[in-house]
């Protein structure tokens, strides 16, 4: 039987998950692969350092370089984080020929086509399922299981951060800054939580699922994102109410449109949706009941139809699990020859673009706190009516009363900018006594 | 650009949506493959024969001998169904070194060691992703992507027309018969349902889902089934009431006893559960809101925890695109010389036993006909107490009146043979007015 040596960089929750799953599940892997995988490095920042995944010392070093030069290395698992040095890594492993197998999403999503391009120069390949969705198996799923199909619809819920606080949230009617500091306090979200529930990390996801549906690479700088900072529990309330439940969604939708890109129209530059921000789900919709830290993604291609991956979405177990799928691919092509099978990325003949937030269509609820007397709906829909924008229905929450009472609009399809424009003038009717909310609402059509 | 032909040997609903999937994506397809897929053949009863999908006459013909050995196919996609001539054109094919697609679970499940240990000895390879839960890509996530977990729990809604039957019943509260008739007209069940609504075709699904998990090959005949004819509209009511939908299961569970086989007690023999019948659902689990057509598979593995796998089951599309995947496998392995990457079974280094459905131990819920006076339930309680078999909860449901009631008793976990003994001691007691019912109850621990 073949062996594969690997040098695992990193030895925090993903790396040492990594190296206990591997001490646990190697032999079976080794059955099932027909290839032994051998753990023959891991370099930690302390080699010292007491850890709950014990180590042996003869295993542990604290240069990667060391590591990623030693000809017994035949495989280089990046998961030390960040995207300075773990760059570096990835670029020197690369241009050894090693493959790399990465959870390094952030990276990805910034240093994504420079990475790629040196695993295609040096004839090798880079691996992430662990960088989006963690136990997921999503990107082995949209590049090889759905290869056949083209990617209509893609709706993430790929934060575990936002997922778990907006459920807690939902169950206990709470508001967002208490349940945030419980959840920090618990572990499930950073002392600096902004990379959550902002929207960012999600972003960082759902710009690799795009890059890898549609052929062309998505900064996630391009991608209009909004967090969970502003949703409060009268809104989860009201949606509830309603028949639904408000997600933190990352959104990829194929749109009819092209672009102009870099000053020229170009023809077949296709556009697509790539968004981040909170929506209502309707409850009956399968994406509604994913709750807790549990991520999910929906996809619908245009010959399988609507599918469903879900699972952990972080964690050192499920991040670990991805690791270990790419580590047994990784293994294989090497076992085989096969270096770039599956490339780390490959383009479409047609270049693409992300659709600017402005032009993007939408349903929306809308929360106004108005004056309850007569005269008050009429302005509001007239404003409305002014901007060629429909409202589907109109519902006033009961047992609400004072000078301002809540009147919910549940808008039919308008653009962004539409929507922003009318909305900034029912703000300014003196009956409208606070800034109006708007939350955008997905039927999954 | 390299160029892989293709044979497909059935021109049905199958055969005809590959054709036509990949006349659409072909290109999209072979743009991510960097492989051109070329479809030289296309082998049908009678190429006269109008269809849906238009073939062109050059691509047309009756002997799939021919398409098998000619030299210009590099590659056979058995859609024609049925086990006996397909089973033929697979192993002539293989011979040929040929590797082969199939979409046929029948044909797996009852000579699948055969056609695995063909594809090993002529160096080529079998694929079978079309084969369990149509769209849903299971049998790669299964063997790919959760190559580094132990799988302790596999549980499916892998038949179509049982889960559409169930959820109309509950929708309308309507009866099995009454259902299944319509879903006849309507094209979702076949004129001869048992394969179906007896749980054959289901057995099929998940013992080649349990056989990949678990590393030995497990017969369709060894694995308990039962269908959904038994389920009456009452069951569904008053499971709903109690907080349950009911579903056709397959359950793969690793159980901790091992077993002894042909005789001998062999100390590495592990013994799996693998059984299909209907179970009740707690509402809050995922696996509660698969409804009409749908299927899903949840599967626990020690590493990545619990996951879920959703989609169409079946259909031409949905189908399609399960085939479409296997292709590009082939046609990536063909490319690369990696003809074995990864064979189409695996036998782990221990092998194991189907768990006896006497000794399988769940939970129940049972409903009886009783006479509504004092001392009934004493009676029944009595004869489980003696067989040791705990109640956890009695409910007398409200409304009935008569000379019998219903009476519905929730069980704690016992063996399927204890069960069985004390119902039979239960449906004899005088106050017992009909044949006690039992289903399943599954709680997902």
């Amino acid at each position: 039987m073949q062996q594969v040596n690997l040098a695992i960089i990193g030895g925090g929750t993903v790396g040492g998950g990594v190296y206990k799953a591997i001490l646990e599940n190697g032999p079976l892997m080794g059955c099932r692969l027909g290839t032994n995988l051998c753990i023959t490095r891991v370099v930690v920042r302390d080699p010292k350092k007491l850890r709950n995944v014990v180590i042996p010392p003869h295993l542990l070093g604290s240069s990667w370089e060391e590591a990623v030069n030693d000809p017994g290395v035949d495989l280089v698992v990046e998961l030390m984080g960040g995207t300075s040095t773990a760059r570096l890594v990835i670029l020197a492993a690369l241009k050894h020929g090693k493959p790399v197998i990465t959870a390094n999403k952030a990276l990805l999503s910034q240093h994504g086509e420079e990475l790629f391009a040196a695993a295609k120069k040096y004839g090798t390949n880079l691996y992430y399922e662990a960088s989006v969705a963690g136990g997921i198996p999503i990107i082995k799923v949209l590049r090889e299981s759905l290869v056949g199909n083209r990617i209509t619809r893609i709706y993430g819920i790929v934060n575990g951060t936002c997922n778990y606080i907006l459920t807690r949230m939902k169950n206990e009617g709470a508001d967002f800054q208490q349940v945030l500091t419980d959840a920090q306090e618990l572990g499930y979200a950073e002392a600096e939580p902004s990379l959550d529930v902002d929207g960012h990390d999600a972003a960082h996801k759902i710009g690799i699922l795009a890059s890898l549906a549609h052929g062309f690479w998505v900064q996630p700088k391009s991608i209009p994102t909004e967090g969970i900072r502003s949703i409060t529990k009268l809104d989860i309330q009201f949606s509830a109410q309603l028949g639904y439940t408000i997600k933190l969604l990352g959104i990829v939708k194929k749109t009819e449109g092209t672009v102009s890109k870099r000053g020229q129209k170009k023809k077949d530059c296709k556009q697509i949706q790539v968004s981040v921000y909170p929506v209502l789900i309707p409850n009956g919709h399968v994406l509604a009941s994913v709750n807790d830290v549990f991520n999910a993604v929906y996809i619908r291609g245009d010959v399988v139809g609507d599918t469903l991956y879900y699972g952990r979405g972080a964690g050192q177990d499920a991040t670990a699990s991805a690791v270990l799928s790419d580590i047994a691919d990784a293994a294989l092509d090497l076992k085989w020859g096969s270096r770039n099978r599956v490339p780390a990325f490959v383009a479409h003949s047609c270049d693409g673009a992300v659709q600017p937030l402005d032009e993007v269509i939408s349903k929306y609820y809308v929360r106004l706190s108005v004056e309850d007397r007569p005269g008050t709906l009429a302005k509001i829909a007239a404003i409305l009516a002014g901007a060629k924008i429909g409202i589907s229905s109109v519902i006033q929450p009961e047992g609400h009363q004072g000078d301002s009472v809540p009147l919910i609009l549940m808008i039919h399809d308008a653009s962004n900018a539409a929507m922003k424009k009318a909305l900034g003038k029912v703000g300014r009717l003196s009956v409208v006594k606070a800034k109006p909310v708007m939350i955008r609402v997905e039927n999954f059509d």
